[in-house]
């Protein structure tokens, strides 16, 4: 079995319940490159070129810095079909609490239609209560408004940024 | 001299200048909790009971994780008058990138109208180049917008948020 970024206890199996058949729920793994996982990230932004020697480096990096839950959901023909990231912020505010950041979620666009966004996020957030963050926050497209509202989000604040090279802006 | 969680030569001499006389900016310091930092940070969200225990043993993690990047302006009086915080989230995209947080910007109200606002946004824009990080990106109410634009950042997405007590969602 292949290394995870984080321990698999984590996942939950009501979770994987809802996957159809041959779908599995998982934590990154350090062999995710050889299946597909910077493909699937390709529809999201710009991923630039990333060997498995740099893929492999950066998941070495986030598991010893620890905070970071990326899941996927692997197909039966070993694909990484979908993606999302949790990462945990230490705050000194709300008792030296935390905050939870869901980043990058992508779904595969040959997977849509099987509610592997709304898994995604439900693992994420069953996630930030286990570590015991006191929120998490995301920034979205105001059309993937309706998305979030049905994973139980609400709006709050306005989302602003800063590119230092200007003409990527569009990208995440 | 105190421990810094980070190196002061991240610390831009150019934005210090622009400071009134008596003011220095510089990377937290693991005694500010009896300069007062606590009590700036409660003008901006719920703090709850932090002990100096718990506060130096926050410190010392995110010292050993690395990546953040608090910063505090300190008065001719010992004290605390501002925090700022980038955090640097690791990424696959973007060529194994790297994205900037800015969380917790607070300037005390006995302080305003000095700019430290606008200061606190520069010293963490700068250090996110230092760092390389391809953005930096914040969520902020609509009434901080004009602020944020004048400190170079522009609107982008909304801010969606889970609270998991929900009586407390209207804090930070």
């Amino acid at each position: 079995m292949s290394e995870y970024l984080f321990n698999e206890s984590l996942i939950s199996d009501d979770i994987q319940k809802e996957l159809p058949d041959g779908y599995k729920l998982r934590p990154l793994a350090k062999d995710d490159f050889n299946k597909g996982v910077i493909q699937c990230l390709e529809q999201l932004s710009v991923t630039g070129e990333i060997t498995e020697e740099n893929f492999i480096e950066r998941f070495e990096k986030m598991k010893i810095v620890g905070g970071y839950y990326i899941i996927v959901i692997e197909s039966d023909e070993k694909k990484v079909v979908a993606v999302g990231t949790l990462f945990v912020e230490m705050k000194f505010i709300r008792g030296c609490g935390k905050a939870g950041h869901i980043e990058d979620i992508v779904v595969h666009d040959s997977q849509r239609g099987k509610n592997f966004g709304k898994r995604i996020i439900e693992q994420l957030k069953d996630i930030g209560k286990k570590v015991e963050c006191y929120k998490i926050i995301l920034d979205c497209n105001e059309k993937n408004v309706p998305f979030y509202r049905k994973c139980g989000l609400e709006t709050k604040d306005l989302q602003m940024t800063y590119y230092y090279d200007k003409e990527t802006k569009n990208q995440n």
